[in-house]
């Protein structure tokens, strides 16, 4: 194991959350508020760690997939653990473990709060709630591999770890290029969305706000009704925008190199809109005459199918009142999840399809025996690791699914909620049904609770194992071996 | 495809049906009820059938797991459709497709009732209630390999389509005696159970129904109670042999050829006992507050948890009044099941071992990219078919588990009941929670969900893929090329 590269890089990484710790601080300059100093602080101590951490040159660039898991899991625990502080120290959030779980919530996407009420948040504390989603959303791995060169040939491995999806695409042949490319479509889209946003007459700041957590399918909102408040012409526009952040990125590099045929017959996002379609199609059906208006319902319908399958979170009512048949398919949205390569979490639609795959070559090897069909995917073959790797990543979701219910139902809560809670962090959704629906928040759970969703959030997002790495023993020998042979000299 | 070998089969297959109508009919006489016509009446329809179908020899003895497959959902399906004739003609059950759900259950071993009253059945029909789970539970094409010599070499394609299982032990290089010794087995401990249960002042014919259930992990109860009735000792005999004919028979031969040592070391046996005492330790350490003596709440619970992860669906308390957690306990019960080659149903403790090994396994390879260790299993490897068939058994376990909730759901009720409704009719267990909980029954779900239920019930009890070949188009025109051929000339 290479212990001194995983030093370096966690040390860049607190020297960038330092850098991002600022843009809070301007915020609190601008509306004068007080409580930025928390932010600035906190900056001070990351520079500080950060610079420690990498006065030091690796003794190596070599890393290998247990180096890019434990440098993935671990930046994601340090990063919400340092991001953590300001709602702690600021005395927003009093409580640690709270403060927390808001942030790895924030980090992670999921959008999942503690908080009951958060339009009495000062500015600079939404913005960061926010604005962690938008960090979180691309990886912040993935904008490190962007801006400074790190590591040697294997920087795939840490792609490999933050990227959603069964296989990492490789855009171009050099993977900086690749993170390079990634991030300015992201910051494009987010641009586009302010944008529209304030032509639909929202301020600069909500519309900041908002676009920001659109952008990383997170879901906190900046008023306590979600966007339920908000005009018709603003929830069309974040309909359409989280719609967007679903899509494979891949496909938005083709549109830009005008291969848009290639782009919209890509099988995974047709699958995509076909699911997002029937799913519209159920719902509205079932509550269309419970409105007045039908393009009300629609509206309705359109903003939750959008928000769950990208693992949004965003909300314009309460799901939870919805006739049964509409929950299931919400809950059904929440596993299936965004596209790979997208910013939404869940199981992805390309997993999906090469599941369904696998099971149609299953029932055709009981007729011939000897086929050797291989699963394609837009007409090329899967190569058998993906498959292998793709059933391997569903098992083991459903297994840390299960365990995750029965921890979370040692509080005592009923069977929909903990299904739900669950099932709306591990696939970084936000809010469930019942105690965790839309209108209430997930404060009311034991502290042990917390810190089984928080995994469930960071193992979600990072797609299972790295995560589940930081529990193999022999990792943190091999980690420590090296300081421990240093220390005996 | 070898259609003459379908078509033979089946109308052995019948004509077994016909001897084995003839028993309710015995009981009909011996307490003179009139209904007994309707076996005889539905036996003499099926040997008339069975012989006709069997006047011709097969042409070719030759068979695949495609036939094996055809023949096993097929004969499942006769075997219902027959076996339910009786329930309507008699009038007890005056709709078509519930005297069908309750035959499907019955033999499916399910146990899931659309009955509310089951004391005011005739005698006859209770007892070909009971009775159908215990040939449901070893299955009646084993059987049908016990006494009759068909196919050529691969009957083991039959076995491995009706027994459950990852793979199927065959105990004694022949098939023949393979099946013949599981009868005895079961037959034996069926008879040893009657004995027991009449010991303590059970009638013998209520004590033959109770163990026919038992045996074939059925859990169709003689009293609308189900055994709370009954004294404590008749529900601690219940309770162990329920938990008897949970443990993988080949345990039970190993013991008989004086290998006690082995059997009672096989990983999957060791594991099933062990799942057991936890779950009784959680459940026990929650409800023995509510219960004025701590041996009841002891009671109580081994029954409740002997019942569901050998997936009977006896019980003796209303377990849908327990706390969040114990119902967790139990719905996780539901999905484990007993143990591969016993009577019972679930996904089966040896193929979850596996799944929990391949996860190691892929962990083990993050920090070793280049280790090739095996999976074993009773320090023997496990074959790389058999992990993959696994893992393929689980994945479309989950999808048509996920599916068949959806579908159901449109019926309106509650998420708990959609869900625990499936869960209980995939796994054969029969009573769920909420509106299917032990107090409650099926009889309210609409014509489509009953249909669907009826899917998952042989879905589950044939292990998923055999019945999923029914829906394979290639395969029935396979099965009629033959006789389209013949009419052609």
């Amino acid at each position: 194991m290479n212990s001194s590269i995983v030093r370096y890089t966690l040390g860049q990484v607190l020297k960038i959350e330092a850098v991002l710790l600022l843009l809070p601080c301007i915020v609190a300059l601008i509306y004068s508020e007080s409580k930025g100093i928390c932010f600035l602080v906190v900056a001070a101590i990351c520079a500080f760690l950060g610079f420690g951490m990498t006065i030091l040159k690796p003794e190596s660039n070599l890393f290998y997939l247990k180096e890019g898991c434990i440098i993935t899991s671990l930046c994601w625990i340090f990063l919400s653990f340092f991001g953590a502080l300001p709602f702690y120290l600021s005395g927003e959030i009093p409580s640690l473990t709270d403060a927390l779980f808001e942030t790895v919530s924030g980090f992670t996407t999921t959008g999942a709060s503690i908080l009951s009420e958060v339009e009495s948040l000062s500015k600079c504390i939404t913005f960061w709630r926010c604005f962690t989603h938008w960090i979180g959303g691309m990886g912040v791995l993935v904008f490190l591999l962007a801006i400074i060169p790190i590591g040697g040939g294997s920087q795939i491995n840490i792609m490999k770890a933050e990227s959603p999806g069964p296989s990492v695409g490789k855009l171009v042949p050099k993977i900086r290029s690749t993170a390079r490319i990634l991030y300015i479509i992201y910051f494009v889209l987010t641009v586009l969305e302010i944008i529209f946003l304030m032509a639909g007459g929202m301020s600069l700041f909500i519309s900041i706000c908002t676009a920001t957590a659109t952008a990383g399918t997170g879901g906190f909102g900046v008023m306590n009704d979600s966007l339920a408040g908000f005009s018709p012409y603003i929830q069309w526009v974040v309909t359409i925008f989280m719609i967007l952040f679903g899509v494979n990125f891949n496909a938005y590099y083709l549109i830009v190199f005008n291969q848009v045929r290639k782009a919209i017959t890509m099988e995974e996002v047709v699958h995509y809109f076909a699911i997002i379609l029937v799913a519209i199609a159920i719902i509205f059906t079932r509550i269309a005459g419970s409105y007045a208006h039908a393009a009300d319902a629609l509206r309705d319908t359109a903003f939750q199918v959008a928000s769950i399958i990208t693992t949004t979170g965003f909300s314009t009512v309460d799901f939870d009142k919805w006739p049964a048949v509409c929950q299931t398919v919400l809950v059904f949205l929440m596993f299936i999840g965004a596209c790979a390569g997208s910013t939404g979490g869940g199981i992805k639609v390309s997993r999906l399809i090469i599941l369904r795959k696998t099971i149609i070559k299953e029932m055709i090897s009981y007729v011939h025996p000897k086929s050797i069909k291989k699963i394609k995917m837009d007409d090329k073959p899967v190569e058998h690791e993906v498959v292998r790797a793709t059933n391997v990543f569903f098992i083991t979701f459903v297994i840390i699914f299960s365990v995750s219910v029965l921890l979370v139902s040692i509080d005592g809560n009923d069977l929909v909620t903990n299904f739900t809670a669950v099932a709306a962090t591990i696939n970084n959704i936000g809010p469930g049904l019942s105690k965790v629906g839309p209108a209430l928040n997930y404060g009311h759970f034991s502290i042990f609770s917390k810190y089984v969703l928080m995994f469930d959030m960071i193992a979600g997002r990072l797609e299972l194992f790295p995560l589940l790495m930081l529990f193999h023993p022999e990792l943190w020998k091999e980690l420590f071996a090296h300081y421990i042979r240093k220390f005996s000299k």
